[in-house]
């Protein structure tokens, strides 16, 4: 029996952009599959009654793949795309399998031979990437920087060295609550012409995508307490 | 007078994909954009068309920016945006300003206070990262590397031990036609436990995207040649 397809569903980053932002690739996926791997399974169901394809959520299954499950737990889940059953994945926000537990199930379905299909759709990192205004020949994502205040800084000075060595942008996260402080630290450690790019609230209609050296956003006020951002720099 | 948004448009990767990949948002912003700057005028001018929303193409401008393109001949053709009219980027193929001359309009809108808004769409980098398997908690994208065969023999090696201490994925790329020479130095140069993904023809029907140990990769033939193709590499 052939094998099913493990789909990588996008999902949206803000409310009420779902009709505007998700193609009909992805819609046609999620009107024919029944199985998915979520990470949150209250909202995944809200996501898919948002896109008003008509789908029976009774009918739908939905295993929980966060960021605690294990190996052999994903190995069960995996289970129907061995008897030829498609299975999606969908994340909190943005494309599975970046920075995010969809790779695990990604990784087994490479040791098993299972076809693995992204779908396009949105994600925070790559439409901040694109509008900084940074070249994009070279790029680096880092997750998330140390909280720790020596070390946090020793992180960003080898960013902003590596970035003027390698001509790279560098991108990072935070916990939205604690993206001020972020700010905060890195106006005061890194250098006055490091350019920083402040990406907040993607696709959202209050969408901010900025990009200036640190000496002009130390006199530039901007509130980013709560609201998902991605920052990037790049030294020259 | 306000001045206009710069939209950067995704493009298609593959051909007769526009209708399912590309979102409602794309076409709204094609259907609302007459002045564009463009890789090339022909196939910007074909993926409109294909988009079937009745453009009319005579009453659209587009401007040549490609990578021959000087500074001053982009600050001209933004010259409209501070006319308050709005500009939309399309590159040749994905999504503009990520390792593409569309970074330079992006540039040039920040420096003017130019609202600038991506819209979400294929990315062959996103979508190989996505479909690897690899956790993505940290990647980087390093554009061409050497052609040298020494060079590039140094180039892999340094991306083999960064992506092991920094637990990184390691994106890059070859022109199509020299893909089958680089994949045979890959298979010659990498360690035979290093897992590499080969994502080949995304979003066309004989998509493929395989992640392997070079030690097996070795043992399966495949041909690259003239094919749009990511590589990506980790160390464990």
């Amino acid at each position: 029996m052939p094998k099913g397809k493990l789909f990588l569903i996008p999902n949206v980053l803000a409310e009420n952009t779902a009709l505007s932002v998700i193609s009909p690739q992805v819609k046609e996926v999620i009107s024919n599959t029944k199985v998915y791997l979520v990470e949150n399974a209250r909202t995944a169901r809200r996501y898919i009654s948002s896109l008003k394809l008509g789908v029976n959520l009774e009918e739908v299954q939905m295993d929980i793949l966060d960021k605690s499950t294990s190996s052999e737990a994903v190995a069960k889940m995996m289970q129907p795309l061995l008897n030829g059953t498609d299975v999606g994945v969908i994340s909190e926000a943005g494309c599975p399998g970046i920075a995010d537990p969809g790779a695990l199930a990604v990784a087994y379905a490479h040791q098993k031979g299972i076809q693995v299909v992204p779908l396009s759709g949105p994600s925070s990192m790559f439409l901040a990437l694109m509008g900084s205004g940074f070249s994009g020949q070279s790029f680096a994502f880092h997750g998330y920087l140390p909280i720790d205040k020596k070390e946090r800084a020793l992180a960003l000075r080898k960013l902003e060295s590596e970035s003027l060595k390698e001509k790279r942008a560098q991108m990072f996260m935070e916990t939205p609550f604690r993206n001020n402080r972020l700010l905060q630290d890195l106006l005061q450690i890194l250098s006055p012409q490091t350019k920083l790019c402040i990406a907040k609230n993607l696709t959202a209609a209050d969408e901010l995508i900025l990009t200036k050296p640190v000496s002009e956003w130390k006199k530039f006020p901007i509130d980013l307490h709560k609201i998902p951002t991605v920052f990037i720099l790049q030294s020259f």
